[in-house]
């Protein structure tokens, strides 16, 4: 069974690595990723939180089919991190203005009240990482995170799988 | 119009990040993925093929679903790699000793004979790359490399995204 240790570990490794892929499902069934800055945005739930324009092509592709994923890779230290979940956007005024970064003005530069700023957030399903070295046999953790409410975290079943080939 | 070089750019990119997300359905249309190791292995036709146990859950998944997403991404050097492919299951004893590396014996300690050594074949649809830093506006260039053969190479169109927001 993963331990509270574990969602802690994760937090801190989708954090501290921030850039991730974020990868949807298009019109022709076909898998497709772009890189996405996180920002730190996940929130007492487990779930995660990037902005977005509502115009965008990931925005129409999630309203065909929600299922996602979101990748963390960070090389250096062989932290890899894949989270499944469900994305919706989210026009709320009030979360934006809570989780807007004067960053964002390099996509948005009329700031948050841009008409097409919207939140993309992914409520997840199932999370895993590795944090081995590639040339050993990894080890994950998975657990749903459906469960997570709060600060209450029961977890689900530890996984192993067989490395990464 | 990409050209030629965009197409070596992406080639030298992968071969260099190597390490990878591999994203798949799986049968309840989840997307997950798990990070595998390319070892270089691209082939004229542009094509990527990595190892795998025959009687890995990805292999079921990709008999099931083979629309794949492989993801590179060299956070150091800010460079993101998305590939869309359909990926199946490989036999070819001949192909298998062929690409073989000492190294994989991590993973099949008896050989390139094992017999659930298999390969997974990934017949790229689309890649997009990006190259610039994170904070700045990006751009993409996507081509479909169903069009490649041997040398001979011929470039959809080309695509600029909108940055990594």
């Amino acid at each position: 069974m993963p331990q509270e240790s574990d969602y802690e570990k994760l937090r801190e490794m989708i954090k501290d690595i921030d850039l991730c892929m974020l990868t949807t499902v298009d019109e022709s069934d076909d898998l497709h990723s772009r890189p996405m800055s996180l920002n730190g945005d996940v929130d007492e739930e487990g779930n995660l939180w990037f902005f977005t324009s509502s115009n965008s092509h990931k925005a129409s592709e999630i309203e065909r089919t929600p299922n996602v994923n979101v990748s963390f890779i960070d090389s250096r230290r062989q932290h890899y991190v894949s989270i499944s979940g469900m994305a919706e956007l989210v026009h709320d005024k009030e979360k934006i203005k809570e989780l807007w970064k004067p960053v964002l003005k390099a996509w948005f530069p009329d700031g948050p009240d841009q008409p097409d700023v919207a939140l993309l957030k992914v409520t997840v399903n199932k999370a895993e990482y590795w944090d081995g070295p590639s040339s050993t046999i990894a080890q994950a953790i998975s657990f749903v995170s459906a469960i997570i409410t709060g600060k209450q975290v029961e977890f689900g079943e530890n996984k192993k799988l067989n490395g990464i080939s």
